[in-house]
């Protein structure tokens, strides 16, 4: 019944060592031909992903590439193809007998091709393929399509196509890059012993009190007018952050990560707000230092870049070549410097300072505004900024109060980038009883049995994905973006 | 500002050779005490996990370890303490003299122990701390803490204790064992070479039009009324599976899949229901066989649950010593051996044949029944059995039809696993545009330009973990569980 087996079994044969595989490790079972299809004749081709067959080290027989044509040029002695397969930025150049070509082979259809790798002649490419046989197993309506061969088009247009726009270069690197930082930032935690916990998405408390939720109902209209109650008993909303669910596990792991999606009903149209958004979440039990929070997003956010930026680097490169020509220079600056701290206090005296007028008067007391935000970014030589110590009137229950006056400061942080704002807030969370008497009988209760002190944050990673790569829209760092009047597919 | 840095420096003065740090490497730089804390005279200790000091290859001075009090013994002479910090099952032995007891150190209460570390004479246990100060950072009132000293608390009765439950052994490794679970399933598709997608939580489609969805609103009155419309302007939902939308992004990238949460609005009570839980999903192009599909599964599984148990084996040993006693033999078996594969016609010959009366009568055309499915794997000798070539009428239009009769069977396939029945669903999915006219456009779009064979499937997670620890009920596998009338926290 399992077939297959004879293909790896043919697949072993090949020695994979003339392959740098570098991230396909022990990955050529997945693409292993299988022997439950009709056998042909000759040996089975080994299937190759393109970015093994460009970084192949030397010259193979027969292989099989599959995916879809970019580019195709008909000359009169010879046949030249461009096949991407999503591996990689870059597509395989395939050479052909021009007799090979057929009306279904578009840009845009779907093709495996047979052949053998050679080295290419070319110095920008390393490798191509010399086509024995072309199939093409799916067509593509060119004239419909909405993608053109060798255009680029700008990110607004291919907005228009959430199903499709995933084949452009730009959306396909930025998915790639998307899944080399998800990765980054699993690992990243892992090294440093974290439990990761899978924070709840619905939820019947709402986390600050802050922002607007979205409510659950079971869609199913008799099972709702016969129960007349709620599915869950209570009204249940999507999460707005998993804070308080790693609170929770914080007192039992000391270190605890989270990272998924979470949800804000506000009606607003900005570059770098979406009504589901992914979140990195953080909680650190038995600290005491606002700085040992600092020193963990710092690191987290310097780590998960340079991996990144190593492993895949010409998809970063096109978004630092053709998206945001300035931001190369800048993120090296700044993976190279340490980030700068300065308290809420200064911070209103830098802007109280300015020669710049604000819509929004700066003073003690009152929320730092984006344009506040993005001017002490700048101040401080547009690099990222920590701003500590808030108002104790500006910041929700759980933060830690300073005691440098009665209720006057708490031991919070944001962080700031150049071009976003804000991308990270975290605080020292408030481990004494006394401080927190009144409030919601489980917050207490873990209070009650072995509190500690303890702290966290929380990094939007879409901001982050915006500022490193210099992406305007945050509609264009995630693949099936939701907003307001928007949910596409 | 940043003065956390001095501790840092300290911290390198200690030679890190002296710990094995398998699963903690690099990360003393996450547990060093911060300098911003007033300053004591002596030099700062260096701050161990547990799991670190029980590794210890050899005796270290200075340390700090902090974690919360699991068990207190008072003799004449000696202060015995264990401490567990959630780093591993086991807890460290802490030897004081007597006089450092104090009202407020007792089981539950959060600690911080500085003293040296020695060889212990005990054989149980390598190494132990000889305490120089024990602190108590948060006292815990013993008498209302609902987890009493040296008891094992049946899951059932952690249950009602979703905020405190992470403290008992058996919570405590789960969410361990969970957390490397989803781990070595990250790393595993990575090291094939697939693209990690996050598919939408909130989706305006239904993707199998089957299960009950849960509907969203925002839950501010102003808005809602003000609008009078949807906030999406369409009706949206929780999704019940990312495959449509990996289907679209493996029109771009060949390998993807997504491991996030699903959501079914069923009125269920069983112990392998919940409202919100978390699917692995994959999709693989170019894919003309179910035979690929079904050894990705299998790889998937095995990969998976290896490294699970090589790398928590102590949190495993737990479970398959004192909640599912025959589940180990069972499971090495089931490494060993390739699993079993019957077609859907077999498996309904097979309960035809049965000596047992089945409440449903199995008969070719219906679905097999949670009865079926136990009889099925206990046949085939209690282990993992795929069945496949499902009845067309039975699955979903995106099934590819295998055209073995008019519309009779298509390419589908269900692995079933003792004790749980379905764990994972999948199938070839129907590329070609005559079988699906009619159909939804955007998915008709996916066809028409270049489309590809591929298939795919999901696996649930909640189901694997309750499969592979031998948990019977599923709420006891997943930190915060939501099932209907409940949602607690």
């Amino acid at each position: 019944m399992l077939g297959a087996r004879g293909g790896w079994r043919a697949l072993r044969r090949c020695p994979s060592s003339i392959f740098s595989s570098s991230s396909f490790s022990s990955s050529f079972s997945s693409f292993s031909s299988s022997s439950s299809l009709p056998r042909e004749q000759r040996a089975p081709a080994v299937r190759l992903r393109v970015r093994q067959a460009l970084g192949a080290r030397e010259a193979a027989g027969e292989v099989q590439v599959q995916g879809w044509v970019r580019s195709i040029r008909s000359q009169k002695e010879i046949l030249f193809l461009h096949i991407n397969d999503g591996s990689s930025l870059e597509s395989l150049q395939v050479v052909a007998d021009p007799s090979m070509e057929s009306r279904d082979l578009t840009f845009g259809s779907a093709v495996e091709v047979r052949g053998k790798l050679v080295k290419s002649p070319h110095k920008m490419q390393n490798m191509e393929l010399k086509a024995e046989s072309i199939r093409v197993v799916g067509p593509c309506d060119t004239l419909s399509f909405p993608l053109k061969a060798k255009e680029r088009h700008p990110l607004e247009y291919i907005r228009q196509f959430p199903h499709l726009r995933c084949r452009s270069n730009a959306l396909g690197a930025l998915l790639r890059i998307r899944s080399e930082a998800t990765a980054a930032i699993h690992s990243f935690f892992q090294d440093h012993g974290y439990v990761h916990i899978h924070t709840p998405i619905i939820t019947s408390n709402d986390c600050e009190g802050a922002g607007e939720l979205f409510q659950i109902e079971t869609s199913n209209e008799t099972q709702k007018s016969a129960e007349k109650n709620h599915f869950f008993n209570v009204p249940a909303f999507l999460t707005v952050s998993g804070q308080l669910h790693l609170e929770v596990m914080a007192g039992a792991f000391t270190h605890v990560f989270t990272f998924g999606p979470t949800f804000r009903a506000e009606n607003s149209q900005s570059r770098r707000h979406l009504a589901e958004f992914y979140m990195v979440e953080a909680e650190l039990s038995f600290t005491e230092s606002l700085q040992d929070i600092m020193q963990v997003m710092e690191d987290l956010f310097k780590t998960a870049t340079s991996t990144v930026f190593s492993r895949c680097p010409r998809d970063v490169e096109l978004f630092h070549k053709y998206v945001a020509p300035a931001q190369k220079g800048r993120l090296e600056q700044m993976l190279k410097n340490k980030f700068v701290t300065i308290s809420y206090n200064e911070a209103v005296e830098i802007l109280k300072q300015a020669s710049q007028t604000f819509a929004f008067k700066p003073e003690w007391g009152c929320d730092l505004q984006t344009e506040h935000e993005k001017y002490l970014v700048q101040h401080c030589g547009e690099v990222p900024v920590f701003v500590i110590n808030y108002p104790y009137d500006l910041k929700p229950f759980y933060m830690r109060d300073n005691e440098d006056g009665p209720q006057r400061t708490v031991a919070a942080v944001d962080l700031l980038v150049p071009g976003i704002g804000e991308l990270c807030g975290g605080s020292l969370r408030e481990e004494r009883l006394p401080f927190l008497q009144s409030r919601l009988q489980r917050y207490l209760d873990l209070r009650k049995f072995g509190s500690v002190p303890h702290g966290g944050f929380g990094m939007g990673f879409e901001r982050y994905l915006q500022y490193i790569l210099g992406v305007d829209n945050i509609k264009d760092v995630i693949p099936f973006p939701r907003f307001p009047h928007s949910c596409l597919l």
